[in-house]
């Protein structure tokens, strides 16, 4: 029936089914091995996928491989890689450890990979050690001020930066290598011991384990802009993007960020610089504080990382749709780790394949069917860059371009324990802090990602308020310690948080793919942009007028949006769908492609493939138009005129894109 | 009805109802005076639309006006534009002609703009004078190695190369300034006397007419790269292309082309370089020949053309459609002229307005709706750089880019009398020389022009096979002779060409915006691609191969897209579709957006707007992909190796781009 709506039963019934012992039951298979992109374990992750898939009474309709040839970089078990502590003559006074510590068996299964910077050049270097904080521009460029920084090596802490802009940051300054550790006031509640504090005790970080990662900038095949790495032909392209410096992981154990830390000599830092180790955390250095047994030794960074390429598989699994098969309503996660990967990613798969299985029960069964197709996506290679979806999306672009309605993504499903019990819903309304003139206090639920495709897109993941715990994210996040075990005992017992998970997502798959009418408000996006107009205006009018430059079109053009999108409720409203399928489904498209109107590839070329006006990533920090406030705190620091034209630029692209998107709700011409 | 498929009987009233004289009406009131951009003429164009269109018996569902702030380029009446020649002691020997002889009263209207190169910048030169040809790169190039070309005015025929090209290849070699005329070999098979050969006693060019044009390289409005020439914020670029050279026309009755032409001495030029005029034309001067009343004597000129941006409007109208009002059919004519445009481009205006108001007589009365949407565009300020449609496309690019079936251009509708009586579409038989291994001989109609956003295009025009005569467009072409007189004596008598025109268009037109399955074949696409490998590979295959770069993926490719495109077809054949009407919505989807796949934003960084890897233009001048044709010939021809990796990126652009097409043409996933 062309013109059946979402059945509610239906969706209770679903609900109804999502077993948090199936859930659990995955995870254990999952995490059986460490499970690493392109390795053994990784496809033996591919033929579970394609086994539960393909299964005679809960499978999909179909599921294969897709596989691409990428750029992945690792340690080499034969020069492997080391940070050592020598002296004037080269002796080695002290080796820094390279494994973590095993509690459980799990950490001395040999597929362990060692903890390692992902592309991080190879290369041995020695020098004087710096602590340098978070690895931030102003954490250098403050450090650059009481000390000379040539040569040296620098010890980061984990968060304030990204990885690889610990090291970027650093080039400029001389700086010959960077360490990075985890400061356990970041992610431990400054807790330390692994006799009674830290994991096995708890769900804390203990002392020798490491966060693994990727320390690229770009995203994807870093081989293949923009192309799909497959065939013979793609790859041509030498990979610029890479970190400057080598880089290597410290634990928070080590003699050198505990005992000997070089911070402990010198001026005091500021309060953003101070951890929690048990001393003050200073400007010392360069070298080891002078009471050290180290004193006058230098650290030396040896790295054998080499890259390569390596096919790796996504897994696809679809459910056609029954009514509309060329709509598509895609659900992704992705499947390789860096060790065991029990919460990251493998919670989100376990979450996955119970989704999966009920739906794909309810089909094998002849009971139901989408009225649009719903495509599972098991990403591999994401550790290293979200390199399989990615790789993905450039195979596919125009037909995912022009026929998907929505991606909801669950990397992680559950990354801590519950706190309350409070409906789902409650709690969201508890910590959010967006309130609609519409709505009221809303979740925020769909944060729309920006991808180049400019697909309507949520993710979703049980998490702690930050304002219960310091920890930027869960303490064995990439470590070897992230297995069943930790899972089981200290995120979700019992496996009920997941299971809450599977049933929010599924509820919000499935009402995007059987509600007769897309459950996307354009109302809601005007309100977005109001909202962002409003803060625009706040921030950069005055100034804007001394430069001449108008901000009344782009308040023109919000309004005509408003407008727009007011009257496309009024056609809905209107309108008699249950007996004009083709209204239906051109209403459908006008909601479904919205976003595509707000898609500029010119607009950001110093950007890597994003082309949103609207979602766009930006550095400058304001909740308004990204191209718009990077220009604008560009040209407010320079001065410059030609960075004030860039500014004019972003305001005329900026206006326009939201005309034109208005222009696709309005009735034709 | 949702699933009624276009009706024959109807087409066959539409061809019936065709009226030559309404179309003959229509010219003479649409040239009774100059109506070029921006002018009181164009204003008065402007409101005969509106009323036609508007009209309560025979008009549109809507008309309405849409105005952008364009920048064009006008001689200044203060300060006409000169060419003098010169002596040493700067007295003026000769004047050249500054405005075309009266026949008719018609060149004699006030508003009849002189002969002038629109974007010419203004300025002052003297120099002597050198013949160059057609003024391409290689004409410049032979000339410089017989003379030093610093300093010198060169004087260029139309036709070889573009407008503006004939001034940015002559600048590198310090030429000052270049004139152009027309020669009467390439327009008027040699014709030159208006006492008995030229209009007005036929259709043959009078020796003082002049062509003429706008000298930029670019399209749309400079100011405005990608937005839309309206509101205040949007002017912000220095418009960068226009020609580096001052430039100005000549007649072919100048005496300094007839009679002191400075090629009438020195080394015989080669063949390609003769003219009509009965004398040998050669690689004379720098100067006047030596014989000559002006020798020793420079040419001057000057040029007070300036600039200005002034409001240009489209005409816009509309018949909703009943079924499916967001899908387009898009019926163009640009409205503005240089003078009277009787052939350019109201020849297409004329018909334009006959079909519309037969089709519109049909919806006052009740009797018919088309089933999409169909569109009348009347473009403005076409002539200075297709500036009206581009502007238009920049401000509803998403929409037009997500609904628009095909666009259909009429600019001149008849340019040539009738040699023959045969039918339409035997005489395309006949001229053609394509063909098909599915339908043998075709007709080469629907070219598929390239735009920006990649719609499907077509073209039509009525003209002489260029066998017949060696003119390259009609004599009169952009002169003060393209009249209603013009037209009605020596085009089109009687204006049954014309009739045959909105006929054909019309029914083109009634096809595309009513039937039921789109007539839009992908497996005529999939041969044109096969067409277009086979000459690759021919012309590549093997230096390709000494280079490591195969063409086997591309092979794939396209078979992928012949697979792909005949699945389509069997789809199609075995749907019943007539009681499928979201099954014929999504085949439309497939057929309608199919061109989209092959955009590619990044793929030609030094093409102004060029988009698409099968259609855009190409220099390399083989039938075959434009980006890989271009880039094998740089770098065959540079043999570096970065021009190679360019030409394995095209390889691998153009691959991805077939693959992803034929990826829309499979059944989902
Ligand atoms: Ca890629
Ligand atoms: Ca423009
Ligand atoms: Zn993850
Ligand atoms: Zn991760
Ligand atoms: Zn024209
Ligand atoms: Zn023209």
């Amino acid at each position: 029936d062309v013109v059946k709506d979402v059945d509610e039963n239906f969706i209770t019934t679903f609900l109804s089914e999502v077993d948090n012992k199936e859930i659990e039951q995955n995870l254990r298979e999952l995490t059986k091995v460490p499970h690493m992109a392109t390795t053994e374990g990784d496809e033996q992750t591919v033929q579970f996928m394609l086994k539960r898939w393909k299964d005679s009474e809960s499978g999909l309709d179909e599921a294969w491989r897709e596989e691409y040839s990428v750029y992945l970089s690792f340690p080499d078990p034969k020069n492997p890689n080391k940070v050592t502590v020598v002296n004037a003559s080269n002796a080695v006074l002290h080796t820094v450890r390279e494994k973590e510590i095993n509690y459980t068996s799990d950490q001395n299964d040999p597929n362990v990979v060692p903890p390692y910077a992902a592309y991080s050049p190879p290369g041995n270097i020695k020098g004087k050690l710096v602590y340098a904080n978070y690895g931030r521009p102003n954490d250098y460029m403050l450090l650059n001020e009481t000390m000379d920084l040539r040569g040296t090596v620098a010890i980061t802490r984990y968060g304030g930066a990204g990885r690889a802009a610990k090291a970027i940051n650093a080039a400029p300054y001389g700086v010959v290598g960077v360490l990075v550790y985890t400061d356990p006031y970041d992610i431990n509640d400054g807790l330390m011991s692994d006799q009674n504090e830290t994991y096995p005790h708890s769900w804390y970080l203990p002392p020798s384990g490491v966060e693994r990662g990727s320390f690229n900038t770009l995203y994807g095949d870093l081989l293949t802009p923009y192309l799909a790495a497959k065939g013979i032909v793609q790859k041509w392209y030498s990979p610029s993007e890479i970190t400057p410096i080598i880089l290597k992981h410290v634990t928070f154990s080590s003699k050198i960020t505990r005992i000997e830390f070089p911070a402990l000599d010198g001026k005091m830092a500021p309060n953003d610089w101070q951890g929690s180790f048990p001393c003050p955390y200073n400007f010392g250095g360069p070298g080891f504080k002078a009471a050290s047994t180290f004193k006058d030794s230098k650290v030396k960074v040896d790295i054998g990382n080499y890259d390569v390429v390596k096919n790796s598989s996504n897994v696809m699994g679809i459910i056609r749709g029954s009514v509309e098969p060329d709509r598509y309503v895609i659900y992704g996660n992705h499947r390789d780790s860096w060790v065991h990967g029990a919460i990251d990613p493998s919670s989100g798969t376990s979450v996955m394949l119970e989704i999966s299985r009920v739906l794909g029960r309810m089909v094998k069964q002849g009971k139901w069917r989408p009225r649009r197709s719903i495509i599972f996506g098991s990403w591999g290679a994401e550790e290293f860059g979200l390199i399989g979806s990615a790789e993905y999306t450039e195979q596919y672009f125009t037909k995912l371009s022009e026929r998907t309605v929505a991606y909801i993504n669950v990397d992680i499903a559950v990354n801590a324990p519950g706190f309350e019990s409070t409906s789902v819903y409650d709690n969201w309304i508890k910590y959010t802090n967006k309130t609609s003139p519409t709505h009221g206090v809303i979740p925020r639920f769909l944060e729309v990602t920006t991808l180049r495709l400019s697909i309507t897109s949520g993710s979703l993941l049980w998490t702690c308020p930050t304002r219960t715990i310091g920890a930027r994210i869960y303490p064995a996040y990439h470590t070897a310690y992230d297995t069943f075990d930790y899972a089981s005992k200290y995120i979700d017992p019992g496996f009920t948080s997941h299971q809450a998970v599977a049933r929010t997502a599924g509820n919000v798959l499935l009402r995007l793919a059987d509600s007769l009418l897309l459950p996307l408000s354009c109302g809601d996006y005007a309100e977005t942009l109001e909202d962002y107009l409003k803060e625009a205006v706040m921030q950069y009018e005055e100034q804007l007028k001394a430069k001449d430059l108008s901000m009344e079109p782009i308040k023109l053009a919000v309004s005509s949006f408003r407008r727009a999108a007011s009257h496309l409720e009024e056609v809905i409203k209107n309108s008699d769908l249950k007996n004009e399928p083709l209204k239906v489904r051109m209403i459908n498209d006008q909601l479904m492609l919205l976003d595509r109107a707000f898609l500029d590839p010119l607009a950001f070329p110093d950007k890597y493939a994003f082309r949103h006006v609207i979602w766009t990533s930006s550095s400058a920090g304001k909740p308004t138009f990204p191209g718009l406030a990077d220009a604008f705190a560009k040209a407010a620091s320079s001065g410059q005129q030609s960075d004030w034209d860039k500014v004019h630029y972003h305001l005329s692209i900026l206006t326009q894109a939201i005309e034109g998107a208005a222009h696709t709700l309005t009735s034709t011409f």
